[in-house]
């Protein structure tokens, strides 16, 4: 098939890297707002060729959307005006019911796929692209109810060919979700990189950090605002509901390390410790 | 030289691994408070005898110390009391003022050298040594003034062996740099965790997490209250104060999110991607 990857960064650079090794599609081709990451994604060999957005619809079986969220919710409307019966429109999104809002009511909404791979890096741009991202990682699949049969199999056969497992939720669930294990995470990580930085600038050097804990901890404050500032304010809500929940239980430590109280900092941290069983 | 490993955990076997395959030592033996994590040591090979601390002290021209940070306040000030003029104790605590403090008159400090080694990760336990774990990483080494000449030699060329980098400081400075850079990473992921586990018992199921960003960000509430209650017992207003300063910054975001005001979300967001430089 042909398939036109509309956004040729990290996300979509990956799957064109995995779905032109897994033969998937025939023919890819890549459509981006910025000229200089078309030309480097052509360079890179990630896709045949960079077409503009109409052609892209006009030429492809199938359209991955892996642009920003606010991309997405003007872009999607738009692309299923257009759609033929036999075209598949997916999109990777982090959130996913504003998206969902805003076809809702579209004719040609049964075309449509909404999806979140629960995978990337703290990089961007085509550069970025990696084979094997999504090798044994999931996929977040939401309102498959409100897709056509055939637009189902297509996106779940692209996403089998890349490695995704499968997840099935709606999207009120999954934004809710992803608030707790994907934004939350990305505030965590801004504050912690914040804090650091300013005890950095009263002088506290921060010699070579890269072999304790803090990497890993602080490595999605590297993400970049074109990004998430689209998916805090298109989750905004959960994400404040997550920040409240996150804030309580950082008060709760103080609190127990403030009085002294070791016995309740124990008890706490081997609650905290049970996230060995969900992951 | 021989070499005495007290505690046979994640530090203590790794190091073993790392002074065995670099000849630094001919013979290892190691010293452990739980019979089964000694027996579990001499299964894998880690030390060539198990003997208790009085004999290790007898036997060895180094000691390191790699149990959690009360331990070592107890254990060091015991051990100067009968060290040789030409033995030299290394610790490797997460803390080094109280450390410090407990042997700063002692008349044989100069016999003592404090160091950190940033390495480590979320498992801990004879099984979770690893060899190469300190490669490239850095051991910050404290106070080493108040250390006598050869036995920072002895300290510098063990760490040397094991390929770690050097960074030196005071024990004040430390404590401060460290809660910041490793502690308060500790209390983030401890709170992400409680928060996300909370949100699961409410219903909100959090199918295989592997992918996102959650699982680095998280890693760290793996680790185990017997080295961390300690170690936040140690450095507890250090780690208060860090702990404030990531509360704001939290609530800087939670603020910018809850008044929509996108642009200051943006500001913050690439002032906090800056941590790159910093990694």
């Amino acid at each position: 098939m042909t398939l036109s990857i509309i956004g040729l960064g990290l996300i979509g650079g990956s799957f064109a890297k995995d779905l032109r090794a897994s033969e998937f599609a025939r023919t890819l081709l890549g459509v981006d707002a910025s000229p200089a990451n078309a030309a480097r994604a052509l360079e890179l060999g990630l896709v045949d060729r960079v077409v503009a957005l109409d052609e892209a619809l006009a030429q492809s079986d199938a359209l991955l959307l892996a642009v920003p969220v606010d991309a997405i919710e003007t872009l999607l409307p738009r692309l299923l005006d257009a759609v033929r019966p036999t075209q598949t429109i997916i999109d990777l999104g982090s959130t996913k019911l504003r998206i969902g809002e805003a076809v809702r009511n579209h004719p040609n909404r049964a075309r449509y796929v909404a999806a979140h791979p629960m995978a990337g890096t703290e990089n961007s741009g085509p550069d970025a692209a990696l084979s094997g991202l999504f090798k044994g990682k999931t996929v977040l699949l939401c309102d498959l109810e409100q897709s056509a049969p055939d637009a189902c199999k297509t996106a779940l056969e692209l996403f089998c060919a890349v490695g995704l497992k499968f997840e099935f939720m709606s999207a009120e669930q999954h934004d809710r979700h992803a608030a707790y294990v994907s934004h939350l995470s990305h505030v965590a990580a801004y504050a912690l990189s914040l804090a650091v930085q300013s005890e950095e600038k009263a002088g506290y050097a921060v010699p070579r950090l890269e072999g304790g804990g803090f990497a890993s901890t602080v490595r999605l404050a590297k993400s970049a605002p074109e990004m998430w500032v689209p998916i805090f304010k298109q989750n905004r809500e959960h994400i404040l509901t997550a920040i409240d929940a996150f804030s309580e239980r950082i008060l709760e430590i103080r609190q127990a390390l403030a009085a002294e109280n070791y016995a309740k900092l124990d008890t706490v941290i081997r609650e905290a410790n049970r996230i060995r069983e969900l992951l």
